[in-house]
């Protein structure tokens, strides 16, 4: 099953976005057995666009194609699909009513542009799009290798909206439709440890050729990828879990979760099972640690709220002791102690964290770019923990951030 | 002069890269007066490569490849571009002694494989690779649309490698080739109106060839680009900043930027320039909002600090009136004017801004997801806006934080 990808938009072509939706559907294909050969990208152009997508519509089984489904008139991906399919747009009336809806449900009337948002060809289908004007296509026509119609699906350029499309409608579709070899992957997730350090310890494994393991390092940590390639899901599945294993006796006391799971889902599930409440007060991330735990839907169930202090007049207004400021200074694992006791406190929840340290651009109190302590206060004793980060200001918040959540999911799993 | 990228590598193809030497490289060819028209992504396979190169080397003037210069037998690039114009590959003896040291000075023999990275067609030089083994290739031959030698510019795959090849030899011998036309782009950013709204506003601008606009959808609103082509730098600036004009008379309510210009940054220039101070409480945004605002570098000399209230408990904690929630709720204009002005008093800041909404995934108080009511307070009079926004959760927190600041840079603004 042979697929392709286009990328459609002159910012592209211009330099002046990268294509990422292009590398997150690609990493989306092989789990269904699906071989991307191409990947075009082409300008908001009626007769390149065109000439694209008829070359991809007679190479390939399968063609994904993002952008050019705005309102404007440079979004002209409708219009090139159906002058190389030789069908007529139309405008759809239900399309056009949910759109009319969509509308006025936010208080404006509709521009009159954006009627072409609601348009389809007798071979298109809609995609729901829940956050956005823009629905998608499933075009389904002529014969492919295996003689079953050719699919094309365009989606919209916006990343979340596409992302959001992709999960919840296309990939199910085409999984459906498809039955090839099948490619299962599995990422196991650490924090603890550098990229050079972990792949020394798994460094054995590292030259298997089915199961095959790759390191990754992210934002929350260190990823290893285990891709097994099986003719059953089963085989598939069996292999990857066999590898697993083998990780999880290696690297046991730094892996905190797998595949799509975060540390701020598995911190509020915990917190949920345990019925149990949580505040933050932060000085050097600066609110990013609230606003990760507030990302995850529910969070409102178990977040009391956030307390942001970047002065120390601040701290100390929220009741932070002065004295220990005055003696070990508001960068110390003293005072991230006492920032979790006063959230914890001021705030009625059964934990608390805190967070201070120097996001940068400049040392603070004689203690580098990149210094942060952390602290969990559940009520009874005070886990700490010093972070020595890279010193560019949003990875020190980043970094503080997870690697917070990370000892607080410690904490969760070790209370009773 | 056009021109076309092909980037190289099986990697790109299965997702676990995202092409971002693609991005680098459209965003260096607009200033040489290079029309970019095709990016490709192919893998390591001896056919399907050099049936893009073919493609390629028909249409365009100038073909830039990356990657597929390692020593393995999956680096096939010099294959396939020697097939593809029916060359012969043949070893370079200087280059071959050239390697050979390279490794000999690290205190290695160099493997045999590696001998290929030597080699050469007739029509290609050497482009030297100071941060690695891989020569590039620089191929002249054929005729183009005006006459001159057509160009293929082969580079290696690591980007640190492409760039160090571009910024100190391509890009120079390309600048000095050609002498073609300049391409400048400016962008001009607004919030405020949906992205059909703006493009309506604009309408007869839309059809202008040179400069041409386009309209953006982005997360801190809608974006506008301009981009002129002519001879001289100097022109293009005129032709753009005459059509800048024209905009700023259409659009001047909702414009609050223009290029590498962000909200987050730009209120942190004003509160400088001002002396004021500033402090924050949200609801719904979940501490995003104080995070943004502490994205930028010198944001503790103005940000005084944040408080996240995710219950009405603890928003009364902080000290918003009971009175106020019972008697609107706590998703109101009345409650967010008093959530500003708490966050003021209770931080000792000049200026308070308050967010209350429903982020979802489910609708408060009756009112539905996406409902975000925002307040500046700057201790003599309260600006209030309402936001209805697209339904998923991350977007609700992001409109929610990218409007609260576009209020923000207006009320500054307009202060005296």
């Amino acid at each position: 099953m042979k697929a392709e990808i286009i990328s459609i938009g002159t910012e592209l072509l211009l330099g002046e976005i990268t294509d990422t939706n292009a590398s997150y559907l690609a990493s989306q294909l092989p789990p269904l057995g699906i071989d991307l050969l191409w990947v075009t990208q082409v300008g908001d152009n009626l007769d390149r666009l065109r000439e694209c997508l008829e070359r991809a519509w007679g190479r390939s089984d399968v063609v994904l194609t993002t952008g050019g489904l705005g309102p404007t008139e440079d979004d002209l991906t409708r219009e090139a699909i159906a002058a190389m399919l030789g069908e007529e747009l139309s405008v759809d009336p239900e399309l056009e009513r949910g759109l009319r809806e969509l509308f006025s449900h936010r208080g404006f009337t509709m521009p009159e542009s954006n009627v072409k948002q609601a348009t389809l060809i007798p071979s298109a289908q809609a995609i729901p799009n829940p956050s956005g004007t823009a629905p998608g296509w499933w075009v389904e026509k002529g014969r492919g290798e295996r003689g079953e119609p050719k699919i094309l699906i365009a989606m919209p350029g916006p990343p979340s909206e596409m992302r959001h499309m992709w999960e919840t409608d296309v990939a199910g579709r085409l999984r459906e439709r498809l039955q090839g070899d099948v490619i299962l992957s599995r990422t196991i997730k650490t924090l603890g440890m550098t990229e050079a350090g972990v792949a020394e310890v798994v460094k054995p494994l590292l030259s298997s050729h089915n199961p095959t393991l790759a390191v990754y390092a992210k934002t929350d940590g260190i990823h290893l990828r285990l891709t097994a390639k099986a003719k059953k899901r089963e085989e598939a599945e069996e292999m990857i879990a066999k590898r697993e294993i083998e990780l999880r006796s290696l690297l046991s006391d730094i892996i905190w979760g797998s595949n799509e799971e975060t540390l701020e889902g598995l911190v509020g599930t915990l917190l949920v099972e345990k019925g149990l409440t949580l505040a933050t007060m932060e000085s050097c991330s600066g609110g990013l640690l609230a606003n990760t735990i507030t990302d995850v839907p529910g969070s409102s169930k178990y977040f009391k709220g956030g307390l942001v202090a970047y002065t120390n007049e601040v701290k100390i207004s929220y009741g932070v002791s002065t004295a220990l400021i005055a003696r070990h200074g508001a960068i110390s694992p003293e005072v991230a102690g006492d920032m979790a006791r006063v959230a914890r406190e001021r705030l009625g929840a059964d934990i608390g964290v805190g967070i201070t340290g120097v996001a940068g651009p400049t040392e603070d109190e004689g203690k580098p770019v990149g210094t942060v302590h952390i602290a969990i206060d559940d009520g009874r004793e005070t886990r700490l923990a010093l972070g020595i980060y890279p010193q560019l200001r949003h990875q020190v918040k980043r970094r503080a951030t997870y690697h917070a959540l990370f000892e607080l999911r410690r904490t969760l799993v070790s209370m009773k």
